[in-house]
Order: C-alpha cells, then sequence, then structure tokens
C-alpha cells in the first residue's frame, strides 16, 4: 500500500512530505493507522545528526496514537479496531528485564530495533524499490506504520487520539519518572531542574502523588505561570541567586528528597545530586545528555547517604502502565491539554521543528 | 583520673605512649574502659595529614569495645558493668535523620564530634593542663575514654572484646553495605572490588544473605585464598585480563546485580558502576577517596537502569544494629577471628600502623 509520511532523507534536512510504500505486517506485526503524532526533541535531536546512532533514509516520529487496521499471523492480543499507542520500549513479557520487577528495558527487540529495522531484519516501508528505515520501532510520521504486537499499548476507544498521543513518550516519561522509577512518596520535597514539556510531566507526576513541595528551576521566567498552572509550589530562577545548589539546601532546610533533571546538560545533572539532602535524597536524571558527555562528583556526595539514577520512558512497562496513565487523563488525575500548545497537518510538520527550536512550544500535535 | 594512652601529637609522627589526664563523665556521657581496639586505616589517613579535617593533638582509634565504669548524670540506658562497643555514628532515635528509616547518619552530635569535642564543646583529655582533642567521637587509643550515652552500643556479655571490636567500624561497614544499605537478596550476583578488611566484609556479608555469585576482584594473587574462605565463588586480578568491565560484564552474562567499591580509588568506582547490570544493577561505594578526587561516568549508565549509591558505617544504626552483629558472630554466622591477623599491647601499637601500610594485616587489635 501507499501511505503519506514525512520522510528523514539525511541528517539536518527538512522532512520531505511524500507517499512511500509500505508492507503488509507479517508474523507478529500489526499494521496501524496513525491518528496523531507529537514532534519530540529525541526526533530533532536525531534528525539534527548529533545522534551517534541515527540513520538515514528514515521515517521518524515515536509519539504516537492511532488504530489497529491489519494484524498479521500469531498476533493474539489485539485486532483490527484496536485504539493503540506504539511503544519505542516494548514490553514483551518474556524477556530476562521483562521478567524482573527492577526494570522496564524490555530487550526483546532491541537490536533490529536500533537497526531501524523489524525483528526480522527487513523494513516495511521503501521508497522506490528502495528501504526506508523505522525509528525507535515506531515511525509515527507516516499516516500508516507496521509494528511488533509487543510494541503496541491498547488504550480505551474513548480517548482522544491528538491528547494521548503524548503519552507515547512526554508524559509517561515525566509521570513515570516520578511514579515509577523514584517511587516518590506524599509529603516528599520535589526538585524539578528545567521546566519544559518532561520537566511539566515531572511537576504534575509530583502532584498527583502527593509531592508537598514542588520546586521548579528554570533559567525561562515565563516558565513559572506554567509551572504552578501543573502544580509546582515555588519557582527558582537559578540567575536570581548566587548558587542554585546553596539556595535549594537552604531554602529546603538541608536539602530536597528527590530532584529530577529534565534538561540534559550534564552540570544540572550534578546540581541535581547535590542539592538532595544529605542521608536520603535521591537525584533521577530523566534528560538525555549529548553524546560523550559525562557527570561528576565527589563520592562523599553518595557516601553520605544520596542515591544518583536515572530512567528511560518513566520506568513505565508499556503495555501493562501506559493504559493506566490513559485512565488517569480520562480521570483528570493529570493534565495533557494544556501542554498541547501547537497542532499542525502533517504538510506543516516541519513548524513543528521550528517551534521546538524557537522555545515557543511545550509540544506540537501533528494531526492525519 | 589517669589513662594510659596512644596519643598523636601532630600529622605525621608515630604515636606516642603516655598517661593522660581524663575527666569523669558529664550528663549524658559514659567512662568506658576499653579493653580492645582495632586500627583502621582511617586512623592512618587522619595520622597521616592527608585528612583535611584532621586536628592535633588527639587520641585517635574508632574501633574499640569495653565496659561502663561509671554513668555521668542522666544516663538511663547503660550501668557499670555493661560490655559496650563506641560507635562513631551515634543513634539519638530523636533527629531528623534517626526519625527516617532511610539512613543511619544521626546529625545530634555532628559538629562537636567533628571538631574533636564532647557535645559541650569540651574535651575530657588533657596533658599537661591543655586539652587532648577527642576522635571521632570516640578515642579508643587511651585505655580508658568518656563518650556520650548515644555513641555507646550495649552488647551481650559472653562475647570476646578482642575479636568484637572490630564490629565497632570494619565489620559493620562490610557486611552492612550488603544487608542494609544494598539489601542484597539471595541469588544476587556480586562484584567486591578489593579484598582488604572491609572487601571481606562484605563478601561474607554476601554470604550470608545468599548470594549466589559473590566475585572477588583484587591486584593481589594472594587475597585469592582469603576470599574463597569468606565466601568468593570467583576470582578475578585485573591485570589478567584486557577490560575488567568487560570481563566481569562477560562472565555474569550482561553484568552483576551489586558491585561494592571497597578501596577509594574513584576509577575503580567507575568500574564497579559500569560492570553492573543494565536495567537494575546497583553500585555501592564504600572505600574513602582523597580529599577532592571525583567520580566520572556517562549519564547513560544511569538511564539504563543502573543505581550509584554509597553507605557509611554499613548503613546501621549503630544502638540497634552492633547487637544484633555481635549476635550474628556468636552464633557463627560471620567469621572475624581469621581477619584478625596480629594483635599487640598498647605499647606496640605503632607497629599496627606498619603492618598496614605493608599490607601485611588484614587487622590488628591492640589488647589493653
Amino acid at each position: 500500500m501507499k501511505t503519506r509520511a514525512a520522510v528523514a532523507l539525511g541528517a539536518g534536512k527538512p522532512l520531505e512530505i511524500m507517499d512511500v510504500d509500505l508492507e503488509g505486517p507479517r508474523a507478529g506485526e500489526v499494521l496501524v493507522e496513525i491518528k496523531a503524532t507529537g514532534v519530540c526533541h529525541t526526533d530533532a535531536f536525531t534528525l539534527s545528526g548529533d545522534d551517534p546512532e541515527g540513520a538515514f533514509p528514515a521515517i521518524l516520529g515515536h509519539e504516537g496514537a492511532g488504530i489497529v487496521v491489519e494484524t498479521g499471523p500469531g498476533v493474539t492480543g489485539l485486532e483490527p479496531g484496536d485504539h493503540v499507542i506504539p511503544l519505542y520500549t516494548p514490553e514483551c513479557r518474556e524477556c530476562d528485564f521483562c521478567l524482573n520487577p527492577k526494570t522496564n528495558l524490555c530487550q526483546a527487540i532491541r537490536e533490529t530495533q536500533g537497526q531501524g529495522v523489524m525483528p526480522d531484519g527487513s523494513s516495511r516501508f521503501s521508497l522506490n524499490g528502495k528501504p526506508l528505515l523505522h525509528y525507535m520501532g515506531c515511525s509515527t510520521f507516516s499516516n500508516y506504520t507496521v509494528l511488533p504486537e509487543i510494541s503496541l499499548a491498547k488504550v480505551r476507544k474513548d480517548a482522544p487520539f491528538e491528547k494521548i498521543c503524548y503519552i507515547g513518550c512526554g508524559v509517561t516519561t515525566g509521570i513515570g519518572a516520578v511514579a515509577f522509577t523514584m517511587n516518590v512518596e506524599a509529603g516528599a520535597t520535589v526538585a524539578v531542574f528545567g521546566l519544559g514539556g518532561i520537566g511539566l510531566n515531572v511537576v504534575q507526576g509530583a502532584r498527583m502523588v502527593g509531592a508537598s513541595r514542588i520546586i521548579g528551576i528554570d533559567l525561562n521566567p515565563e516558565r513559572e505561570a506554567l509551572g504552578r498552572q501543573f502544580g509546582m509550589t515555588e519557582f527558582v530562577n537559578p540567575r536570581d541567586v548566587d548558587d542554585i545548589v546553596g539556595h535549594l539546601v537552604e531554602i529546603t532546610g538541608g536539602g530536597v528528597d528527590y530532584s529530577f533533571e529534565c534538561i540534559g546538560n550534564v552540570d544540572v545533572m550534578r546540581q541535581a545530586l547535590e542539592c538532595c539532602h544529605k542521608g536520603w535524597g535521591e537525584s533521577c536524571i530523566v534528560g538525555v545528555a549529548g553524546a560523550g558527555k559525562e557527570i561528576s562528583t565527589r563520592p562523599f556526595q553518595l557516601v553520605t547517604g544520596r542515591s544518583w539514577r536515572g530512567t528511560a520512558f518513566g520506568g513505565a512497562r508499556g503495555r501493562t502502565d501506559v493504559p493506566r496513565i490513559v485512565d488517569w487523563y480520562m480521570d483528570g488525575r493529570i493534565n495533557i491539554d494544556d501542554l498541547i500548545t501547537h497542532t499542525m497537518p502533517l504538510d506543516d510538520i516541519n513548524r513543528a521543528f521550528d517551534l521546538m527550536h524557537a522555545g515557543e512550544s511545550i509540544r506540537s500535535v501533528v494531526l492525519y
């Protein structure tokens, strides 16, 4: 079949909207009509050419929602008409990782997914007879895409695609970091470094689990109002204080219980660790640092009881947890609507990248 | 009263054995006759002058066992004749730290203890009318010493002083790192970097909690036999492999569940983290690094599910946990006897430092 898609032909070039060829689902695979997709920093990172694992030509996009159109042989858990959210972290429920309750990093198809192909080693996308690569196992910048069954979370049918697509990455990463990875408890004091899309989801995750103090830190003073809307109780602009770590330790009477770095800056990662409370403070790296960058601290920080951790996809097991997060949204426990600042048709997808780079959007969503 | 003590008159000088003056216990304090004391690397570190917080003249020693001789006003939990182990990490059971189940770092007397004085700001030791400093709240290199009641663990009377003194630091640090800080579970795979006194106690702690594979790593091939005696199941000499991290990841099929750095070398701390299993491996810093040294890694190590942590005094709450560890020793669950390789009278204490620096002893114990 033919499908309309935004194709990344090479690093640093705008996406090109065109009709490409899509082969139907093979064994264990599912054809999905994507109804909406977010545009995420990770897409921009890969498109820029800075991602050492980025390969072209490819169909990017990993934050979508859609409807099952057709299932391949052996697919037992999904049928045409099901509403689904693609998962760049699958959940096979059979590998050593899925069977270990401490992690969500299913490794069932890691290698082929990283190479931009389906588990059998081939691509379903092609252009003029030459294969186009899949991306993060999702390729949601195509109106139709094929995914393994283990990479699809089945969600309720009354949830709007144009909102819940964001649960495919940003919402789950932020809320899951709080609720699944760090298990923040009610009454805790939390610091959130960076109030972009991920940081604001960390903020509302902290509110949802009952944190008492939620301190947002951002260089952009305009983020204060937005942060407060999502549950932030205090705002600090690092430009307004001499020493952000010392300031946070002072206003919290010793440091925060939990901190989250949502920027991808290794210097901020250190600040996030060191503003944690002696004895029990835990810091979680959510942001993705540039290739080759390293974090550092004095080991004394850890020996005196701080922990340094990280999260990917918010520690969520996609097929299990993503439907729960959709419920949280439908129950009004989390706010997605106000984070989606821009929508556009696929033809305008390059504008989503422009808005992101200009800092004008929290999240842009492409509607098919 | 007068007491015989080994006095550190200045950095880098041998200890001098002499009679010093000791004032009796004030409110909340206890006079203890020390019967035996270990000589620890931390004593050597301070004596060397490298410890930025070291101050002189002082009476070092923090790994002792003895008998209560006299109690000051207000002491309710101890009476003359009680057997006790001094605690450099006290347990007041009232401060924010003691009331938080996540930490053992009681802060009740931190400031004065760090200054080498009793909680009221004065020293009980003096020489020719001039005060001598206490050390780590213990000063076990004196036959008699005074401590706050909250710095003494009451232990059973049938336990031999010359063995259980080691529970005052090394044993508890190693075993507690496994059992209290990291909560290693039965069946786990554990790597222990450095098979000195602390590392061997980590090894036997891992054996006690039922770890399946306990991999010891040391540059000294003579440590292999000793490690196996304490429960080590595999030994790796980093000199025998090209890449210690890659080797450990390979032989464990992906990395270890828990690793412990028991040396104090920041490069080894990085290796200990990076040999942990993706998704769930946790690394614990037990060793004390030199002043100003920093640890580093790529944040990717944490984002993909490893945790970097640390421990002090093995996460033990001294008054609660030290008596339990004495029980474990008396029940034959842990081996202390074979770690105490040398004993000597106080007059020969400087030989204990020589043996340590020469790598000839695991632990030397001074018998009063």
